[in-house]
């Protein structure tokens, strides 16, 4: 379900992030310091987005190794991998993540 | 053809650079002093492009804005646009770059 952090690579980071929807969710889970659960992310961005996709986003997430999902009762608890990945791509994320904030910055001039 | 830096997307860079084929083509573009034309990468990796393909993935990575392509006679020139997209996100393109760095070297070590 999980892949073996040295299996995790460049490209399936960079592909699971290039999906705005999933690079939110994922902003949302590493910003988060406990564990999110998939429905906490239904109202992502502006739109409602149906439980079937947001699974689906969940799983490429899983896949390219930036989040762990744990059963806890009825429910799937997200948290993200940032240590792991930290360790093995220093930096990368980081750089992601003030891009990203970056980005919305200047969305939000342009809009005001 | 080529999008203004301005509305260049962390998104559509990851993207871009999620495939491993284009990943390469960016990084030989990025790492060479002078432009490179388009057939000079239709050895990328171990295997043969096909030509459609090529150019397939110099329009993904035009259109993103990491490269920018320039008719020269017959040939088409392409240059990285590094710079202006370090100056939008600076490190991104960096951070990307060494982590496949290290991931190169992890391979090749594993490898022998």
């Amino acid at each position: 379900m999980h892949p073996a952090i040295e299996d995790v690579t460049v490209e399936g980071i960079l592909h699971a992030l290039s999906d705005p929807v999933r690079l939110r969710i994922f902003t949302e889970i590493a910003i988060s310091a406990c564990s999110q659960t998939c429905t906490s992310f239904s109202n992502v961005g502006e739109r409602t987005i149906p439980k079937s996709t947001l699974s689906q986003h969940f799983k490429a997430l899983r896949e390219a190794g930036l989040i762990r999902s744990e059963r806890r009762g009825t429910e799937m608890q997200n948290s993200s991998r940032c240590a792991e990945i930290d360790k093995r791509f220093p930096g990368l994320l980081p750089a992601i993540a003030s891009a990203v904030k970056l980005q919305q910055s200047t969305k939000k001039r342009s809009r005001g």
